[in-house]
């Protein structure tokens, strides 16, 4: 069996946000998992990763990652271990020890290197103890210590994977995104959600130049961080990008919207002295009319509707909107998931 | 590697209900497991799903089903999920989600039907609310969406593989059970069972022609459209379908006894206004005596015992009726259910 | 593909402790280990397992065994089901059935020798009630009724796979380990831990003929029948085995040294009248200095230090004791499980 020539073309990095790597490297991702996918449609066997063992470890619950990861390196030709933190002895940092529960993360990743090919991981909200940067702070830390590959499976920072599943999306539709109007849109939902998925979607759109306008309500700024990145990232590719404080603004003319809920960072450390979930939902419960309706849809330039999954349907969008068959991109990027994360396992595990 | 010429035979279709098929189709069935058990037993292999994904939704625990099912597509050359609840966005029908913790099965569905090859779901009981007929709803709901194929791991009204199962090791022993006597009786037990096994039994005994009696203390009944069902492929078929409220009367001359506990469907809806848990297993503990005993199988034509497992021992069953190596089938019936599911999917999902 | 002349030769047999095995069959489990761990170095395929079913049934949590073993079966071409008794009808001894929420294990042992090759179970502390040596009865009542091989994946009593990885680290070390002086030694830890793991090592030490020294304070003593068999082992081998009371005395001049906590045996039933775990803590606590520090290590003959992991840094070992990379064997008695592993299920499953 010849393997294809992204196979290895990023061995032994790490995957845990796409602006760690070039716009380049990023479009190698795109071609491989567009390869993979004909393949897949096709049913053209890709055994690329035979016999490599990839260790998934949920700290939070998932239907879309786990799936698709684990569906993934199955047709590879691998295997996924699905790991729950009450199965194991919880890997923890450092501070968080609690002895004959937990097991620091630097012998957990020491172990597992010597068994397996990649760690992935999905940690934040509950499971990060609501302070924003722990997760993403777990996940750095495996990758401090393991000797093989660890993916970001959603920290409370960063969903590379949703990044690059979404661009996919975006330019199976426009080819080339440059100058395209990318909104990325609070809309309202009654759950604490993390920043991740928007943080990791104006790093993608201004990695691809397309004109990003962050739209939402006062108190739920992104960290000032990931603002300059996306900054950065703008100035680089040529895009722009913007920050609005009102939805129909930001709808005139999109081409593509993204609007989802994450909860106001304010309400939690490092960024208030506290862990105050009552207080957030309650700050979110003032944005319910951050819906997107069709009449929403109607003032975009025939913009196509995203989200990563699972909509908090009657809240963050209507029924007739995320199955709107015509814009809807929703199912579409559910399915790139699983051909993203197939491309990056082959060029970080394979070869 | 060529594939058995009933690869795909039934491609595409969900797996609900034995009498959603046609005796023939069924018959194809037993012919597939009987190829597939001979193969197993001499160890050649069966790479006929390759690459192949079986999503196992588990709302309720389980040995056999879990077992058979991941063994059985591995054996395949296939790879099973194992998903329980906790671990996903409980998939729930509309007038059920709960925001934050449920999906819609709309959703989910969808979904896992762009990473894999068919949803298998087992639901019954607690996780169905004990409003009986809930958990079929379930799967239902699943096959409207999804476009591979459903497979009932058992619900609350059916248990397809489990009559699979059970009229394989009928027709082992009687090629021909056209005529034979098929008691299919109630037996105490203090849990609380669902009726899928009962009402699944009368369907598939009644298709291959047998002299069908279901035997039960009154308030026992099974639901009106599975007796109307039975009548029917009673007619059918050339067999019978008789239903006696006394044991021993059931078991006189019986070839198959089939003594197994449900529990009264009058406690709960849409039969009752309330789940009646505790009214349900106080009546249920007046029929102590309904158990299957060396003396009623001295009743028996030289009768074989059957029970789908797990049986209540010593409230069930005596031990020495169901260890009994000259007529109990109870570990024919469980190996069975390796067989039947790995013909159902290599004939739904191959091809 | 040729398979290696080791596999099948200990066919059906189960591995539930070594002394259940010749000085010779264990070597050859050695020598089969290390051509399978030079193939995954070069990443040579053996699929030896293919098709190959492992039910691994876990009362107890688990990161090395769980891992090892599922990536190990994956990496012999077989695959291994993740059982959890929440998942299942809990398999229980005959005195603790609780109606509705257990099975007995003769059942589920000889309904899973129906779908597949290999059980392999763990059970200890807990999940054994606390009473030590109900774990290794609940593995044995398996043996009794599977059909096919049962592995102890780590009792209340032994934990044999742990002996084979850390022989097999040490036979690295010392190819002819005979004369060499192996001290396994009580250290603190404030949780409960079983005596699987001391009374393995000692048992596999004086198998290999080396000096074994059993040190720890009173109060500590592992169970008579295996000091027994520890010194018939000694007689038998060529090499000695002694008891200690003071970690200092023991460290000198030794090759190899194995401090580990365990639970003083007196405040468990059988060997108490009831389960007194705070008694156990207590009494533990007053042996805080029992720690493995670099002082220690000093007095040894360039020793090399030894742990099965995971270990309670600060209570059991200082840091840069166990992370000297000179002379801890930590990580590679971690590997090693792999190996070892892999090698007895290549011997009893295949073939």
């Amino acid at each position: 069996m010849e393997l294809p020539r992204y196979a290895g073309l990023l061995r032994g990095r790490h995957f845990l946000n796409t602006n760690d790597f070039t716009r380049e490297e990023i479009e190698q991702v795109l071609e491989a998992a567009r390869d993979l996918r004909t393949k897949f449609r096709s049913r053209i066997p890709t055994p690329y990763l035979q016999g490599k063992t990839l260790f998934m470890l949920f700290y939070n619950r998932s239907l879309r990652t786990r799936n698709s990861f684990e569906a993934g390196i199955f047709q590879l030709g691998g295997h996924a271990h699905f790991l729950s933190p009450q199965d194991v002895y919880t890997p923890t940092l450092p501070e968080d020890m609690v002895p004959y529960q937990t097991e620091s993360i630097a012998d957990v990743a020491r172990v597992l290197s010597r068994y397996g090919d990649a760690i992935a991981i999905r940690i934040y909200g509950d499971a990060a103890k609501w302070h924003i940067g722990r997760g993403h702070r777990v996940v750095r830390e495996f990758a401090k210590w393991s000797s093989i590959p660890v993916l970001n499976m959603e920290d409370d920072v960063y969903h590379p994977f949703q990044a690059l599943a979404d661009i996919m999306a975006i330019t199976d539709v426009a080819p080339n995104p440059r100058g395209k109007k990318f909104v990325v849109s609070y809309a309202y939902s009654g759950g604490l959600k993390p920043l991740a998925v928007p943080q990791s979607c104006v790093l993608i759109g201004t990695m691809f130049g397309m004109d990003v306008v962050l739209a939402h309500p006062p108190g739920f700024e992104l960290e000032d961080h990931v603002i300059k990145a996306a900054k950065e990232n703008a100035d680089r590719y040529g895009g722009s990008f913007e920050i609005v404080h009102d939805m129909r603004e930001a709808f005139e003319g999109a081409d593509f919207v993204y609007p989802k809920a994450w909860s106001p960072k304010g309400f939690f450390p490092p960024y208030n002295g506290k862990v105050d979930k009552e207080g957030a939902v309650e700050y979110q419960n003032k944005f319910k009319h951050w819906i997107c309706t069709q009449e929403l849809m109607d003032l975009t330039n025939k913009g196509k509707y995203m989200h990563c999954g699972p909509a908090d349907r009657g809240q963050e969008v209507t029924d007739d909107v995320i199955d709107n068959k015509e814009y809807s991109l929703y199912f579409e990027q559910a399915e790139n998931r699983l051909h993203v994360q197939k491309a990056v396992m082959v060029m970080t595990m394979g070869g």
